[in-house]
């Protein structure tokens, strides 16, 4: 059986480290499910390994480049799933109240769920970061806070959503509500439902939901 | 002069894969600053390129692995520097609804600067989620919010400081304050000064405080 693990490895910064760490990696057969450099001298992975941890250590401690390896907790094990909340900062903050209020209450049950905000302004940039969420790590929903929203952000949430990820937005003008999963006038409650809809430890299923509006 | 750039890959997946993407890359002489492994198929790596990215990119997809390769805006860019706040829900929201506030009138002016939240109860959870910030991209300071934080907790805010995080504690019971760059009484104002703290376009130089209890 597969176990997760982490690890992170001290070497010589420069390029082609990669290319050494992740070929040991490789030959023991692990598949690499995250990476991380630190900075250039610090690089951290997460992968699935069917092996001995200590025998992938032990190879990878012996690579002239590398001055220290040692094993640690897994993001997912400490982080958890998360949700970015993006828009103008008074309602962000709005939103991130209600989420980090909700988030609290299902960690304390075993849930790991952390809340992640940028206050941004502007079609472009917020467009942009739509996008990019569904190339960060973990990140389950987002919730759009602000006032008017459209043009190439309702593009943006079309296609993150194609590619899996759960969109808010709050009740606001512009084309982003009526592209969103679900639309909410208070941002608290926004800011709770949203993290109900991706907690295990929550009763609430967005998919059984007649009405999409509140 | 070389230039930061973001690539997104869409291969194969499976182990062994990342070792022969950065084969390429080093190859390039390219130097691999981040890498988010979004889904087992699409890798994005970040790195500095002194050469043409286009040619590196044309490598890339004449890998048989590979399906799809293409140029993406960097994180660095969307996202900016962040701030993560852990501790009690109540508290976190607090400091969360002063930093958002504040990181909005910074980015108005062209910073780039996140609020990332986890709502945490417990020495050993937070103790190892202190621990891990120091592991986790474009983390730049670090804000203690509860009540009562000591033993272990404390252990790890020397750690994280000794590795260049900023940390801020809220003025509360137990060890942490002692250990903290920067004690602050109300929340809101915790999170304004921090992201003061960290922000270009801000005055604030806490290293320039006389008082570091507010």
């Amino acid at each position: 059986m597969s176990q997760h693990i982490g690890i992170l490895v001290e070497a010589e910064p420069g390029p082609g480290i990669l290319h050494q760490l992740t070929g040991v990696i490789a030959r023991h057969g692990a598949d690499i499910t995250s990476v991380v450099i630190v900075e250039a001298r610090r690089t951290y992975f997460e992968m699935d390994l069917e092996g001995d941890p200590d025998a992938l250590i032990g190879d990878l401690s012996r690579l002239p480049i590398v001055h220290r390896v040692s094993q640690e907790k897994t993001f997912e094990a400490v982080f958890g799933k998360r949700i970015v909340i993006m828009g103008g900062g008074a309602q962000v903050g709005q939103v991130a109240i209600g989420a980090i209020s909700e988030a609290d209450r299902h960690n304390i049950r075993g849930e790991k769920i952390s809340v992640d905000t940028i206050p941004l302004v502007g079609e472009q940039p917020l467009a942009e970061a739509v996008r990019t969420c569904a190339r960060l790590p973990r990140v389950e929903a987002l919730v759009l806070a602000g006032s008017l929203m459209g043009g190439d952000i309702e593009r943006a949430v079309r296609e993150v959503r194609a590619q899996g990820l759960l969109v808010v937005s709050l009740n606001m003008a512009g084309s982003v509500p009526a592209a969103a999963d679900l639309v909410v006038s208070d941002p608290v409650q926004a800011g709770v439902m949203t993290v109900m809809a991706i907690a295990n430890t929550a009763k609430f299923d967005i998919n059984r939901l007649k009405n999409r509006n509140f």
